[in-house]
């Protein structure tokens, strides 16, 4: 299914957004004016936006509250992807040059915090005090996700736990502040806030872990940027963690984690992993698990073409190939 | 004047704010730890906190709010610093090795990320949507600044006006964040909240302004940090605009703009700056002219210590060595 299908309840409140965004590169700057146009306007999925306006449409849908902060939710996932490359030197970002690539890393680190200040006042101007500690509250989450990715790379002793740890911490509180807030902002009851928040944090879990599978399997072209970049920073996702407990001797990880000749392992390692389909599927099984589990409760939910647009995404985001 | 005496009418409640600070470090991920009690225990003249104690005693004085408040200025004010080091590659600062020296680049400016969102939450917790998104805002106008600031780097088209914008962005706007909370927490009425707005506002200019004389004219020793570093950065302040202004011909600017040579002339600049009274006098005169702004109106306050202190403050920062 595509994705402009399943957004279809939503895809007219989600062009605002983009005009939202749009509106926020309208500052009397040019430089920054120019930097802002050029990360916020992308060929991005829109997916965390997106989970902010499907949670809310479930009791009072209220756009003065929803599209601030589904465009904060938009803006905060740009700020850490502009960190996040200007940190690992990454060139290339769905097919586009990098911030830190076209305007050099001083740039990019300045830029993501004024994206992240961007989304902070967006989150304020919706005026609720919940939803405002839990924009800085989930800031903490993440950066403490991607301290820890830095503190372990090219650490071979992660095992399963750690990984889902900290794609809890990087990915899925996001998606879960997405979710959270959109059901808090339309005054959902508590119940359904709870079930929200659920969705929304198994869903990102295996969002975040098909990424890490495309990383081994995807093609440049459809990821818009280099396979195999986990590995080249010394992440371990959960491919290469399965490749590690399958073949305890002669493993090419072991080749990774030294500094001689990185780049054949690493292209060995993800040559091990493509001819593994046991491997490939173990992955996308645990994935579904997490997809399975975030619409479990769904159910409980009012029945509306949004409830419907969830549990759509879920697949959807298995079967992604970008 | 010592500021331990300016600051004797806070001093018991700026010893709290240091408890708060070493609780911030009590986080279950050792390695975070480790950073974030390096970065907030430091030599730091703790001012920006100081401002918010004092402009909140003239009304309500309650620490409930005043003590978050104040400590999340001091840990965004962390945050800022610690960025710029890392951008800035800078390896020493108030005597101790920075964190991107100790650390790296990476760590850096994630921790810095993670201290912007704390700053973030203690401010949420004030609960005061006013000043919350005054804080959101002032970390725009922060980031900006700093990205004005790197647009423009080694380009002489520099005058006062741009300069003095620059230091409102950068400096000023966090020290107006820091008086103008006060005032808001502590109830005052909206006069006395603008009064003290413009005192943080001018005093923050001064502040920077000598910063950038001492960083001509200082010690390596007083400052705990390299002389010159503006210069080195590309960064025109006060000194070097006036020398352009008096020597238009053969100045040593121009040739640090060039890539040849550049530590030479960053010497031979530095060395007129110091051996042109007149230009350190100048420089002053504009420092001392902000802080007479700044305290033109604190009269139209309650009468208090504090209000002494806040004057007092003004001069301290003007005779400042380090």
């Amino acid at each position: 299914m595509e994705l402009r299908t399943i957004y279809e309840a939503i895809q007219e409140d989600l062009d605002k957004i983009e005009d939202k965004l749009r509106s926020l590169s309208e500052v009397g700057f040019p430089q920054l004016s120019k930097l802002l146009d050029y990360s916020l306007k992308s060929s991005g999925k829109r997916i965390r936006p997106a989970l902010t306006l499907l949670s809310g449409k479930f009791y009072n849908y209220n756009l003065d509250y929803l599209l601030p902060m589904a465009t904060a939710a938009e803006v905060m996932h740009t700020a850490t992807l502009v960190h996040d490359d200007a940190i690992d030197n990454s060139l290339i970002r769905r097919g586009k040059p990098t911030v830190n690539k076209l305007w050099g890393d001083e740039k990019a680190v300045l830029l993501g915090d004024y994206l992240f200040a961007e989304a902070g006042a967006l989150t304020a101007s919706t005026q609720n005090l919940r939803v405002i500690k839990l924009f800085a509250d989930t800031l903490k989450t993440i950066s403490s996700g991607e301290l820890s990715q830095a503190f372990y790379a090219f650490n071979l002793e992660q095992g399963r736990p750690q990984y889902i740890q900290r794609l809890a911490h990087k990915t899925a509180s996001l998606f879960s502040m997405a979710t959270e807030s959109g059901a808090v902002l339309s005054q959902a009851p508590e119940e359904s806030i709870q079930i929200l928040i659920e969705y929304g944090y198994n869903l990102g879990i295996a969002f975040q872990i098909v990424d890490d599978i495309l990383d081994f399997i995807g093609t440049e072209e459809e990821m818009g940027k280099p396979i195999g970049s986990d590995l080249a920073q010394g992440t371990l996702t959960l491919p290469a963690i399965l490749l590690l407990e399958r073949y305890p001797e002669g493993n090419p990880m072991k080749g990774v984690v030294q500094t001689k000749d990185k780049q054949a392992n690493i292209k060995q390692a993800i040559e091990l992993v493509r001819n593994s389909p046991s491997i490939i599927q173990e992955c996308y099984q645990v994935a579904s698990d997490y997809c399975a589990q975030a619409c479990h409760n769904l159910k409980l939910l009012p029945d509306n073409p949004s409830r419907q647009s969830l549990v759509e995404l879920a697949e959807y985001i298995i079967h992604r190939k970008r």
